[in-house]
């Protein structure tokens, strides 16, 4: 029997692609003296628990909903007992549903330290400063060193996907290796920065790999992915092509695709100007650090649009998945004051529409066209985008680089977890090594076998949008499918320390009629008040108030109407 | 200044994809006493040459002819004051163009160790006994192992092509090391045999790869090359759906597919039958070392056939470029005794024509389907054959896992190597480290740059086909291709001590018209005699005593005719 145990826990990205958040738990057997002492909190089977790594913390896009609009963050209540034990935390690179939910937990889970690279740090830090309005340290990671966390050791490994700076981390234990091979492409040719680092990727497997974490979201697609930089051929060939505006839509966390359009712009001499207010962040900070260099000359604002030449005029604008209120779908609503689609304007979508989002996408695509623009979008044209996942080769490529034991598919649905286990069996591996797992099915390790473990129950916490403007708009697309519970709003509007400035105000769809239930939603409120008042600490954590007010929101509705509402608290701060 | 300098010699398969041979020659700097005393030989520029290692040692199928009848090998002659510098001839793997030159030049280059991996020398083994009539020892590569010849470390690696056993070479010198890629695909599914070693071939990338000479005969393709394992699953679905002979035919070499024919024939219990005397060769060596397991109750012998029912028989048949005489062209001829094409059999190509054979393979295709066979060919049918040869893809993995300064396409054609050149610049090399190299065209390495060294002159050394029977079709085929020089045959009846039994047979096409010229053609007779009589060594090197006359042949005719005819010897001994 080997002295360590370790038990992997998926408190989120497992099914659903997004909301990632793994732990990895080295559980050592206790001293006979103490053996079964103590059966309850954190220890299990004679064995105690001595260290915890989390891998990525980000925010959810709940399917039902609009993407990009709401969102929900991990349930981390698992670990509040057992921050103690939290050694770091580990980010594979910046896009928001790896990194977006710290700001929300942190303090929950005791700041530890934390390690990411250098874009991936950059967007951390901002996002702390947006969210909880404080700064955060995080430590560069150093590719070249081997990081000891208790009886962890960890190397990062540089690997491709839509955003630079992405890594896999190798995570060593007393009883095995785990490859966490979260989302990436094999992209030989990635616009900027090194290619994968295959050497390091083989030598983890060299090494051995008992169990292999692998990004699965591409396992339908035959083939390898495109490289990212087939994309930046288009734009250019595009771009000569334009007589008017040029006008480029994708992911505003994709700077290698931002920076491919600027590099056209360059070359064509047009003036970059970033629309929407998620796109010119983060092209900020990607700039700050060198990452989107784009000289003064070329670069305008919003304003100039005005008074520039359309074929003078590069526009990269976020909204690519027909968001309300984003910056695309305000220019095709005419509702932009500078500047207007016009007929030898050209239209690039650089991303495909997320599923779920098409009719929206189809909508915008018609409002742009009838306006004269000649609109460009993958299902009429190839090469306007790549994916950032790895299809079915780059996924078969990791496997044999890695030759593990055991695979958990992570970053997909169910669908996509059970295509990877047909790859993993065509391979020639047995398909029960594979654990297709839910959210909060955590897995054994002894050394030899692995085998489910008990389920942690987790659930969605619900965080409230970007911009209170949207709330309309998502209540009215929601009517349509929270069919069954339906869904509350409580907008509270309070000072820097928390208290209330006014009544909370709840409002709801599909969940009661609510004319005929003001007693109800009375008691909701008196709730919010409740729980908002005694607050005397000094540093308000807004998530931690939100969290509260959904938990007993949802507890007081399912108490009376023995209904769970969907429930969405926006907290406007004055 | 370096001690050493590294000049690489192609002497065949630089261009024209076969007849590979390539050299690796170490030069040291000569002492000051020394310095300059000798230019000659093998001494330059004050460097005088320590060791040589020779990779492969290939026939060649001259573009102009019949593919897979007559063929070329490697003129040796540059090494032959070199042979004490020789210090083994290392193997890739087992193909014709990359081993079967080695009966004809193995006692001209001094009879130096080889070294090849399991099947490649099964395959020398059993050419020699053929060819050579006597035994060679091979020793078996170790993967774990590196080797030492001279002042060369070499280590085999592991990789997959359209036969098992093949491998990559990396061969390490003073000054920088050489990555020697030839003929491969990246199967990440090989039916048989693991995948590629990529830990071994990233790491050779991490130790530094000065120059990397890599397979470019799939550098025009797009994408990763289909694995082989496909087309094991064509055979299944097809042989379950033919109700008469499932026939299929492709390379003799290629025990992979092969295998997956047999392994099929297994499932639906027909028995297997081997066609052709190349294919009947190939497969009983491949299965002597366990690579190509049959069991005894479906074996069949080609006499056998009369009395099995068409849907217990499996056919895997030679001749799949329609080579004249072979066994396919004879069963499409009706000229097998034991079986006929019939309504329901199945005959499946699993192979594409090469270049200039397809007018053969599509007359023979008709034949076939004359008779009421369903023919399967690679324009009709996907996934019935998947190149051995690495693709786009394939080949940019190679340059990422490797790294390397400098770069030599091989094994393809001036089109390739082009296209080879554009995979480099697309992944942001600079496309001048590429030497696109003709054969003989030699490059200097001092460990800081790469130049082109000096032409070494070589020409074609002509050998005779695989059997005397072919050679009237030959000189058919030759007439209209051969038309400036002309071709020439000399066939020669000798005894055990290579005493001619009859006066030498002269015969010539395209030349010169032969009635005219009888004095002409009995000077050609009366110098082979000569060259033939004085021999009286023990082992006779047939093989030697043809490219004499070759040569000396060459020489007469061009020094009367001022034509330089083809060559053709064919020694029977009886």
């Amino acid at each position: 029997m080997n002295k360590y145990k370790v038990r992997f826990v998926p408190l989120g990205g497992i099914v659903g692609v997004t909301k990632n958040m793994y732990l990895y738990e080295l559980y050592k057997k206790m001293d006979s003296n103490f053996f079964n002492k103590s059966k309850k909190g954190n220890n299990l089977d004679g064995y105690s628990l001595q260290d915890i790594l989390i891998v990525d913390c980000g925010i959810g896009f709940p399917k039902e909903k609009d993407l990009g609009v709401d969102f929900v963050i991990p349930d981390v209540s698992y670990l509040e007992d057992k921050i103690d034990k939290i050694r770091a935390i580990l980010f594979t690179h910046g896009h928001e549903d790896h990194i977006g939910a710290l700001p929300y937990v942190y303090d929950t889970l005791g700041n530890p330290p934390v390690f990411a690279s250098k874009l991936t740090a950059m967007f951390l830090e901002n996002k702390f400063k947006q969210e909880a309005k404080r700064n955060i340290f995080i430590e560069i990671v150093n590719f070249e060193k081997e990081y000891s966390f208790g009886d962890f050791k960890v190397r990062f490994i540089r690997v491709t996907h839509s955003i630079p700076d992405t890594t896999h981390i190798f995570i060593k234990t007393p009883i095995g290796n785990f490859y966490h091979g979260s989302d990436f492409k094999l992209d030989l040719t990635p616009p900027y920065g090194p290619a994968p680092d295959f050497y390091q990727i083989t030598k983890a497997g060299k090494e051995g790999v008992m169990c292999l974490l692998s990004d699965c979201l591409g396992s339908e697609r035959p083939g390898l992915t495109l490289s990212e930089s087939v994309v930046g051929e288009t734009f250019e060939n595009e771009m000569r092509k334009t007589k008017g505006k040029f006008i480029m839509t994708t992911f505003s966390s994709n700077i290698s695709r931002i920076r491919q359009c600027v590099e056209a712009a360059i070359k064509f001499n047009r003036k970059v100007v970033f629309l929407g207010r998620s796109m010119k962040e983060s092209t900020k900070l990607a700039s700050e650090i060198g990452y989107l260099p784009i000289p003064d000359s070329l670069f305008a604002n919003e304003e100039d649009l005005v008074r520039l030449p359309p074929n003078k005029v590069c526009l990269i604008v976020a909204g690519s998945q027909a968001q309300y209120g984003s910056a695309l779908t305000k220019l095709a609503d005419k509702q932009n004051p500078y500047v207007k689609i016009m007929p030898g304007d050209k239209v690039i979508f650089s991303s495909d529409p997320i599923p779920g989002n098409e009719n929206e996408v189809y909508e915008l695509i018609e409002d742009l066209v009838s306006q004269g623009a000649d609109v460009f979008y993958s299902d009429i044209a190839d090469q306007l985008h790549s994916s950032g996942h790895g299809n079915q080769e780059d996924l078969k490529f990791l496997i044999r680089f890695t030759n593990p034991k055991f695979f958990i598919p992570i970053g997909g649905t169910i669908r996509h977890q059970k295509q990877y286990e047909v790859l993993v069996d065509d391979l020639g591996y047995d398909k029960k090594k594979v654990f297709s797992l839910s959210e909060g099915e955590t897995v054994w390790f002894d050394g030899v076998e692995a085998r489910l473990g008990e389920k942690i129950e987790t659930k969605n916490i619900y965080i409230d949008a970007y911009g209170v403007g949207d709330v309309g708009n998502i209540v009215l697309r929601d009517r349509k499918t929270i069919s069954t519970d339906g869904i509350v709003f409580a907008i509270l509007i309070v000072d820097k320390n928390a208290m209330l400035l006014t009544r909370p105000k709840i409002f709801s769809r599909g969940f009661v009629y609510e004319k005929d239930e003001k007693e109800l939603y009375e008691g909701a409120i008196r709730l919010i008040e409740k729980i908002t008042k005694p607050r005397e600490r000094k540093v308000i954590d807004f998530g931690k108030l939100k969290r509260d007010i959904i938990n007993n929101l949802e507890d007081y509705f399912f108490k009376i109407k023995g209904r769970r509402p969907m429930v969405v608290v926006e907290v406007i701060s004055l």
